[in-house]
């Protein structure tokens, strides 16, 4: 597996663009267009609020149907709670994308991400539809475009991409964009994310590797607790590499799961290290937990709560929230087995063994903390398995964010 | 039922007093004892949180077993993840307290709070014990010292008590104190909270009542996500009021038990409102759910939102926030038939109704959400079942106050 630059429009046959539709009041991008060539094999993940945006009703339709070749997204207006009317405006949005592209309006997915509860600006989405589909283009550049133009709070564009070489020699690339800075807590997907690959490969082992890694990933990933209405992380295979199609949990298959995870894990932690107002990436790294299960809820709790992410913030050994966030998590274990760890580049420091509070040096302590990137490790003591999970500090800035986000 | 100024001394027989015994840097009163002239029915409900401070440890025990007579209380360290030395000095405190009041020490409770992971300073803790013993009183501004010495980061001390006539004629007070800011967000009882009554009834009764009371109270109320390791809520009963023994369901036990709940209601507003940083108390009534358990977990969803608070901080009518923490609930429910109304001493406004975002005026809007109470009435329109929840704006000063607590 090797790193590559870019990321949607890394993978062979693939065309992006974005554009200023003019919804962002701003007048920054605020629409993206990605394409195939050929028709793709589809995957998908949702949301698992009961409220979903419409757009997300539109996808799992298509994707349940299996087979697509473009996605036009907008940012600004979540076309989430907007009844009969929203649905109407998915329609219509691909209605323009078919005769744009000439292709069917079944092809098209959508995905839609910013204020609830308000209606599409139609016009300015269909007008952005057509603009979109005559700059296309194949260069990293224009996949750069598509992954800024779907930004709302976030502050950098999250791209990567990987390539794979098969047992046979071929090799395939992946690559994907995000975006998520707020609203983030994903159950089942993350905010909006589309992943792209020219590796061939049948819909159901397509399917299956998406659902295989997204709940290590994305679903380990928390901003603010709010899982959103949107969530949305559409994977789509043009077979353009030319590899012997993965049909089975083959050699290939278990190639092109790791690539996958690498590019998901990657993207995950960019989205947790941009959530909003964040100056700090906040790793938990649960280890021997009595089960797989038990480590990714011990994990994902400490990285969501709103007290340790204010200690991240203030930089302060205050361990005893960790400890606290472990005990509510709902998982069982013993208390006086519990062993804890602060680690960052800057060193590594246990502040608490077996149950019981160490002495540290709190210069240091506060030392580790202050870096940009900070890790903590709960070893439970009880079994054999480990997870991790990323989250971000909680800062005035999140609050400035989200107290007045629709001026 | 008529409300009383004071708290827990306004029953019959119950003397208080608050100290300081040094434990908190700036010289405020961080000790408190709460003593009955006779022995006490207990009953208690504590945190569900896997690690448990010592006192909660403690306290279990003694309510399992029965009666009690004094609670003796410190604010600023917790006692919490401090193994074998945290639990042999709430055996040091009870005897402490034992030798100055002349009871038992089984039937002394104790209760601490503050910073998670240090052990108590002893020699503060013992000498501050034969302060207190010295200084009991029955009046009610030594119950207002003993509300107040349980603060760390609340900003004004909370109390409050009821008279309640049985059917005989006779009459009987319940009054309570409870502190509790941050680190708020009860599963099964609230930070801290002291009862007391002078009604005759049956540890069975009492124990009945407090866990009949606590989840609609206590556990519909949360500042912060965090359910802390110290939950402790206690209520004692001391007869001294004469009337015909509660032993039964009985038409004597529904007027207890009312008063209860207005006290315990009474306390888990006050401490939503003086939230860590809150500025405004946040009231979410679902009404017209399918359930008992619906109705309430939607409540509870909506007021935990961080971005429902945000924009309660902000004044801002992003109701959409309000209909995706619905969504993310775990209640099954028809987006459609939604309805949400926001409220305050301002007015009251229709934004969205049976599925279908309505238009507004937004200056009416920020001013009714820039009141100091402010509620959210979402009806689901699919059955009969109502329920309330508490909490708070997300502020600048909540991020101060955590980000550097210890300091």
């Amino acid at each position: 597996m090797k790193k590559l630059e870019g990321g949607v429009t890394a993978p062979r046959g693939y065309r992006a663009a974005g554009c200023a539709a003019g919804i962002k009041k701003n007048g920054s991008m605020d629409m993206a267009m990605i394409a195939s060539e050929v028709p793709c094999v589809l995957a998908g993940t949702f949301t698992m609020n009961v409220v979903k945006a419409a757009p997300v009703l539109w996808d799992r339709e298509r994707v349940k149907e299996g087979s697509g070749r473009a996605v036009v997204v907008n940012a600004g207006v979540a076309n989430a709670c907007t009844g009969k009317e929203g649905m109407d405006y998915c329609a219509k949005t691909a209605e323009a994308a078919s005769a744009a592209l000439g292709i069917s309006p079944q092809e098209v997915l959508l995905a839609s991400t910013g204020v609830i509860g308000q209606q599409l600006p139609i016009d300015k989405i269909l007008s952005g539809v057509r603009v979109l589909a005559g700059s296309l283009s194949d260069t990293i550049g224009a996949g750069n475009d598509a992954a800024t133009a779907i930004m709302t709070t976030d502050t950098v564009a999250k791209e990567t991409a990987v390539s794979l070489q098969f047992s046979d020699g071929s090799t395939a690339v992946i690559g994907g964009c995000t975006k998520g800075s707020g609203m983030i807590h994903p159950n089942m997907c993350t905010m909006l994310c589309f992943l792209t690959t020219d590796a061939a490969i049948s819909k159901e082992m397509l399917q299956k590797a998406l659902s295989a890694v997204v709940p290590d990933t994305f679903n380990m990933l928390t901003v603010d607790g709010d899982t959103s209405t949107n969530d949305t992380c559409l994977l789509m295979a043009n077979g353009l590499a030319g590899n012997p199609p993965i049909e089975a949990e083959s050699e290939d298959y278990r190639i092109f799961l790791k690539g996958l995870l690498e590019v998901c894990t990657t993207l995950a932690k960019r989205m947790a290290k941009d959530g909003e107002g964040a100056t700090c990436l906040f790793e938990c790294d649960v280890i021997h937990a009595a089960s797989k299960e038990d480590a990714k809820r011990l994990a994902r709790s400490v990285v969501s709560s709103t007290l340790t992410k204010a200690m991240i913030a203030g930089h302060d050994a205050n361990f005893g929230r960790i400890l606290c966030a472990l005990g509510y998590s709902g998982v069982e274990f013993d208390p006086e087995e519990v062993s804890l760890r602060l680690e960052s580049a800057k060193g590594s420091l246990l502040v608490y063994e077996k149950g019981v509070p160490l002495p540290f040096d709190e210069e240091y302590a506060t030392a580790i903390l202050s870096e940009n990137e900070v890790r903590c490790i709960a070893d439970m003591d009880c079994g054999s398995y480990d997870a991790s999970a990323w989250g971000c500090d909680l800062t005035h800035a999140y609050v400035d964010i989200n107290a007045d986000y629709r001026s």
